[in-house]
């Protein structure tokens, strides 16, 4: 199915108007990742995943409606050449509420996610897009319409439209229309993410073409609908029962499980450094002494940490250059 | 089922005679590995495995007969307290060859494998010990005979009895009768194997406990059986057709799936240092720039590098430490 169909069946035929408009959506941190689709086109995944999104981290993006008749689309300050990877996703994923509506927008996208920290940016960029498309064109959508429209664009998108704890259920139908974010509710005050920065030598392999290759070459992927099921359960026991080792342990456990089915692929697909290994070492070390922290890792190099508040200033001295959020507001 | 109800098929009643003797056995390099146990008393697998014997590296064992209640246990000139770990492994796998019989030896075990290389010297030292006992009680076994015998002692050991290429069929009897190595009937000159040192900072988990956590923790080895049976076709394919790549590619793969199943454990249970990592960083770069360089590892930090004489130069050059070893003979 195609990503216009899905669309006819939740947007009004015709825009009502367009104004501008300037939204925010945080990135969002998976304790159960999102890894390998059943539909490329849509986005629908293989597996239900569960993500805590990181309070002011994320992305500002801004429509202001435009003559002419390409979108102009502006990336941290800097105009982007309407033929460059960014400008034309960006432009793609507006065709879908202009239809053939003649509709051009100046688009500015900002991301204040630390450099280096190795937080996807199009989780929370898509968020923005499409909270801002709504608002541009005065769609009125309800949030979970919105959470479709955003994962068509990327699929991580649809857990940025909320904030806290947020579910992707997979969903069955082929049209993805019951495959969205759900906010969980509950809180959790004190819980805490730690940003480690670990430099990459080279460019990585991106999730998209990362996902694929696992899918398609690795025989043990086969098992990880099975192991993220089983994480899934705990996650919301462990956020019930406020269980922090259970939390920790599940996130833990999914990421390098995840992690290895891609170094189960063919070739071999390895985000981490020897750098991402020390800094591994280092918390099974800090573990093996008491303290409760726990990792998790998307497709790269670097390690977001896992603690709660009362730890904050062991963790620091053991990683002093640590971005700490706290997704449930601090003290 | 016990050891000993097996070696009670395999052995004669009473022991003929006992007399001195010395035999040595070959370190190997599983190419398809064996990871996991169906039967841990008898060492029996989950999977078939395959691996190419290290010609002159591996344990040269002595047996002399003493007068006494208690074996004398030497390793690598040094003689150990009949209480050491070591010596009470060794006493016990006798204990299967004397059965109610008072023969008591001393042993005298030596590894010329390279320290820190992360050979393992149980499989080349139980071989290396049945070989020994066959002469020294004058049994007179069929390698079969002796390679389940060894298995018994340790697993990948029923493989050290042979040179060359070895398969170790699985077998599917509950007393492991049908579960032995049985060489190839293939040469391949030229073939080199080199051993990188990558040293440990601490002592890792043993194999056998680490096979255990894995099969009882990670949901992804569920999938292991079928990697190793892909690939066990694969190696079989690429040794009658000499095509290297094949052989390289599938041995990788199938190293880094065993060890993604140790990643995706609980605990994590992951053998490679930053060392190790960079390392396999180095071999995938040279690989993009054309060289035919592949790595297998097992349970420890250590790469062994795969390639053939013709670029045994240029691999040199890059890993200038490398003990080279050419199974198949050297020019």
């Amino acid at each position: 199915m195609k990503r216009t169909d899905v669309t006819a069946r939740l947007l009004p035929k015709l825009v009502k108007a367009s104004a501008s408009a300037e939204q925010f959506a945080p990135s969002n941190i998976a304790l159960c990742k999102y890894w390998g689709k059943r539909d490329a086109e849509l986005n629908l995944p293989i597996n239900a995943s569960l993500s805590v999104s990181l309070d002011y981290l994320g992305t500002h993006t801004r429509l202001i409606p435009i003559e002419g008749q390409v979108d102009e689309v502006w990336l941290n300050g800097q105009q982007l050449q309407p033929g460059a990877r960014f400008s034309r996703k960006v432009s793609a994923f507006i065709d879908l509420f202009r239809r053939d509506q003649t509709l051009c927008f100046k688009v500015e996208t900002r991301n204040n996610i630390p450099t280096a920290a190795g937080l996807a940016s199009s989780a929370s960029g898509f968020a923005a897009l499409t909270l801002a498309l709504n608002d541009a064109l005065a769609l009125d959508l309800p949030p979970e319409a919105l959470s479709i429209l955003a994962r068509m664009g990327s699929g991580s998108a649809c857990r940025s439209l909320f904030e806290g704890f947020v579910e992707w259920r997979m969903g069955q139908r082929e049209d993805g229309l019951d495959s969205h974010g759900i906010p969980l509710d509950a809180s959790w005050p004190g819980f805490c993410i730690g940003l480690v920065e670990v430099d990459a030598a080279e460019k990585a392999v991106d999730s998209r073409s990362g996902m694929q290759r696992t899918v398609e070459t690795a025989h043990l992927y086969q098992s990880w609908p099975l192991q993220a099921a089983a994480d899934m359960s705990k996650l919301q026991q462990a956020i019930q029962e406020r269980d922090f080792s259970l939390l920790g342990q599940t996130a833990e456990q999914n990421a390098l499980s995840m992690h290895a089915t891609m170094i189960a692929s063919w070739p071999p697909l390895l985000y981490w450094q020897p750098d991402s290994v020390a800094a591994m070492q280092k918390v099974w070390q800090l573990r093996a002494q008491g303290l409760e922290l726990y990792f998790t890792m998307d497709a790269g190099p670097n390690l977001k940490l896992l603690f709660q508040r009362q730890d904050r200033d062991v963790v620091l001295q053991h990683f002093p250059n640590l971005e700490t959020v706290e997704p449930f507001g601090s003290e």
